[in-house]
């Protein structure tokens, strides 16, 4: 999607629980910030085929073609994260 | 463990592909530093199940305890990652 991956409107379902910026807004959410795109994309392929089940994401990858789990994987990913120095 | 959740000696199995710091050091394995305590309880936990199956993650999974399930997430959960500003 042009405007880059965050712009695709399917993505907005997404921010609902793991934020814009990739922090978990709901306890049982994952971070997805700066996490490893292949297994975002394995992680949303799995739940859209059924490989991989849970409540609320089996829901939501339902709808989402590979372009939009492409994004979603891009969007994430491309947010860069430190480890800050213990 | 006395020693904090890292000096656990079967976290150093995890440290292969996730990293000490919690970077994932193999291309398909995910970032666990600063992720959500209680989704890395149940992702542990569903592996060990077998609810959620690897290839890798239900052979590491299948020897740790409830103890050693919480000390992994407790480890990875406590290192501070920071969103760094676009």
């Amino acid at each position: 999607a042009d405007g880059g991956p965050g712009a695709n409107p399917k993505l907005g379902q997404c921010f609902t629980c793991h934020g814009r910026d990739g922090l978990a807004k709901v306890p049982d959410a994952p971070n997805l910030a700066g996490q490893n795109e292949s297994y975002l994309v394995k992680a949303l392929t799995d739940y859209k085929s059924g490989a991989r089940k849970h409540e609320v994401m089996s829901m939501m990858a339902a709808p989402l073609s590979t372009a939009d789990i492409a994004d979603a994987a891009a969007y994430f990913s491309g947010i860069a994260i430190e480890v800050k120095a213990k």
